[in-house]
């Protein structure tokens, strides 16, 4: 017999959803039976949803494919949602599927019952099924809004006896997004506003592949105007195979004062600047009052940017780009504590061409994002989009499964690692090829940073014990350990790059606690 | 200058709140500015947002007062959710402080933004501060809402402006619930159906302390009517002080059978019963069609319901209560692998008088409910209430910070506890002294138990995969020992015995994992 759950999972494999991470419970039977039943889609537990929803995001991010999260009813989506929040701010397709309780038996409100849509409402497109013949038609609706474009989470909430009565026959479409070429006259407009001086272009989304950089580049090489990334890009290339552009700064100070004498913005896949946290003496909006914003292509349209950014460079008859001549960095490793820039710079200096770097690196990354990923080899960075941490280590997995002939770094802060740590598990299981940095500075130091700009200075024992991670000292070469993991603590920078090497040439995940000075 | 932030702490500890379970961010530096300005406040950091719903959560059931959370905006509080789903079941006084964005920053969309009141619907009361004015009375406000009776969950979303400007002169009010006694007609209603026979009697919430369980003995000595324990109760006074009484059963079949011969339920803090899933062939309300329910104590009302059951043992001129002369039950430990139930009856064996029984053990505790809890030393019991995996932890945590002159332990199953594993580092910075005892059978055994019941008897790869927690096996000791906790591992009932008797002798929390054949 096909059941709902059968025409559900199998119509997502045709239309293109290839794995399924997931931690179901007992509403989830009868799609975890499904999902037995259909070779060709790959199944990843993880001991915890917000491991299964990050690296639902990671492979979406990679692949442009939607990937599935099963999770278990309110309390599992819930679990899930911290990393669906990113995941809707770096508008990756993925899809959610939340077992329900039977519609007959809700109106008893059994204990585990919980408002799922309201829950899946906050993440994005939200649909109910109301049977088991919708189980086909619903989850392909399901992968189309995913996909969009632009990418988006969306959530079926899928009632028990939906998925355990007959269900109809699988869909067999497949699913690919239509992006658009932008309209002649947008070009025209962002190529006028950029003639005319002080204007300056913001990237985003697929303007951050390496051929969105380079027409950018050639963009500024014609016209002379500045260029920014946004601060907190979903997937970026980077290395010397591309242009170096700064990311838009954090701090609203120093973004106004970059942004200060402009007078128009033209944003090519990324959304008009804002302050990521609001401060008593610091605007919301950071351009300057009055300034044209021109959206070359919307982040939340389905306008390539790249492509759009490719056009405009032409209609501006800018030069070519020519790739720079640089050659690897040599950097010399010496015998002493390891500083957070120091850390990048060695990083940069041994990535292995085409890697992965999954940056939840936070403050200890700062000199990656601006200095030293620009001199690495070619490689992919995906970014903490949504402000919620714990995103690094599941997205590292997903990411990993999606391209396992490349390289994955999980460059992860240690506090925000410790949310998603139950992902160092599925690493192992999965034997994916994911070298943990930890930034072990044991504090939340962004914390320490904005505690001091609110005005606290000189931290009490309250405020000091909400930010540091002491008292005990956490050892995450044990908590790797316990997880199956391989793992060594380094203290120095010859330390630190020998167990890098160490680690990269070895098949399968493995973690560097890099204590930090 | 007071701030709003410190109008709403400051009212907070005068109206009761003791103690905060803290994971703040930027949007809620203020607080913690005005935590460290409250002397009598006590701080908690938790490494996971769940950790602090889960321990606020214990230490509100073990206290009667509530507990705070302060929780970083929209994913910060999702993270606790899950947790917060349990506190909403259990109806315990929880407040959630969570921070926001200010008002005029909300129209730019910053990526941290979420939808918090639809979030914190789904656990309870909920209400957006507007302005530093009202900090005060909004902060009472939300004791109040929290206290009840009956407890619940109350949120206040708090704009970041709101903290940080200044606030008015805290209110001084102190607040305590007032329970109410059941009126006299409800009483005798009761009393009728049960004299009439074939009618049967549940107990939760308050009926479940000593007081509660021995009035219900009384009232079934007086009627010979069957007594049952709701299946997931919050809080439950144990051991041989106390008729033993077993919890109705978790499995439909089971519970519709052991109220089929019912023509009447008498509910004294306990809900109708509820299939906790919906199967195909099984009914989700368990009673007999047409029998009467009464509620002599409703769990959503005012009335105590201990207080009830007293008034009608008298009502019925019931016997007095005698404690059996039953000692302790001597067991000795063998040499031989340890199986669930020997575990159960080990650590009945071993209990300290007055400990607390963090009980999250799932299928290892089975025998723990029905048979060896009652032959243990006296001692309360916190259980999962709402079906939201991860609670045992963080809830031993709290419990443990509420009574700090009692031992607890976290008998904890190890599917769930890797949920919120990092409630561990929170036991060794605050030095509880909680011993957890991990029930490792390396599997989830009750989603194996549900496949079979779906109809899944031989598990293919997928399905094992999703329920078995092998390749690779997860070392809690080493867990432990990343978080700083003393640990060990046994195999054997000597072991476990030896273990046991080592730590209870301890001050400060500890961990066994106790492999389970």
């Amino acid at each position: 017999m096909t059941t709902g759950a059968d025409s559900l999972v199998q119509t997502a494999l045709n239309a293109g959803v290839e794995i399924c991470f997931a931690n179901p419970g007992t509403t989830e039977m009868p799609m975890v039976i499904a999902l037995e039943r259909a070779p060709g889609m790959r199944v990843v537990l993880g001991l915890f949803e917000g491991v299964c929803s990050g690296a639902a995001d990671g492979w979406a991010r990679m692949t442009g494919r939607p990937a599935a999260a099963l999770l278990h009813l309110g309390p599992g989506l819930a679990n899930g949602i911290a990393n669906l929040h990113n995941t809707r701010r770096a508008r990756s397709p993925v899809v959610n599927w939340i077992g329900e309780h039977p519609t007959r038996h809700r109106p008893f409100d059994p204990p585990l019952q919980t408002d799922i849509a309201a829950l899946a409402g906050c993440v994005g497109w939200t649909r109910s099924v109301g049977s088991a013949q919708e189980m086909a038609e619903a989850s392909l609706a399901a992968v189309q809004a995913a996909l969009g474009p632009p990418g988006r989470v969306s959530t079926l909430i899928i009632p028990a006896d939906c998925q355990w009565a007959p269900g109809p026959a699988p869909l067999s479409a497949s699913v690919t997004p239509t992006w658009r070429a932008a309209p002649d006259s947008v070009i025209q407009d962002a190529a006028r506003l950029l003639r005319t001086g002080r204007t300056g272009l913001l990237l985003g989304g697929s303007a951050l592949t390496t051929a969105g950089l380079r027409a950018a580049a050639r963009v500024a090489a014609a016209t002379g105007c500045p260029l920014w990334v946004e601060t907190f890009p979903s997937r970026q290339d980077c290395g010397r195979h591309v242009p170096q552009i700064q990311p838009l700064p954090y701090f609203p100070e120093q973004a106004t004062e970059a942004l200060a004498t402009l007078n128009a913005l033209v944003l090519a896949g990324a959304r008009e600047p804002v302050a990521f946290f609001a401060y008593p003496d610091q605007p919301s909006g950071l351009l300057p009052e009055g300034a044209e914003v021109h959206a070359l292509a919307d982040p939340e349209g389905d306008v390539d940017a790249a492509l759009a950014l490719e056009a405009l460079a032409e209609t501006l008859n800018a030069p070519a780009w020519v790739l720079p001549s640089a050659g690897p960095v040599e950097v010399a490793p010496r015998s002493v504590p390891l500083t957070p820039d120091r850390l990048c710079q060695l990083l940069a200096a041994q990535l292995p061409e085409r890697a992965i770097v999954v940056n939840e690196a936070t403050t200890t990354g700062f000199t990656w994002n601006t200095v030293h990923a620009a001199q690495a080899a070619p490689h992919t960075m995906l970014f903490s989009t949504g402000g919620a941490i714990g995103q690094g280590l599941p997205n590292a997995l997903g990411a990993a499964l999606a391209c396992p002939d490349r390289r994955v770094i999980a460059f992860q802060a240690d506090g925000s690692g410790l949310y998603t740590l139950q992902a160092l598990w599925s690493m192992v299981r999965e034997q994916v090829d994911v070298t943990v940095v930890v930034c072990a500075n044991r504090c939340y130091r962004i914390l320490q940073v904005e505690l001091a700009r609110a005005g606290c200075r000189e931290p009490g024992p309250t405020a000091s014990s909400l930010t540091e991670l002491t008292r005990p000292e956490i050892a995450w070469t044990d908590l790797a350990k316990g997880f199956g993991m391989p793992a060594c603590r380094v203290h120095s920078e010859v330390e630190f790059v020998k167990a890098l090497g160490r680690f990269l040439a070895e098949p399968g995940p493995s973690l560097i606690e890099a204590l930090l000075s």
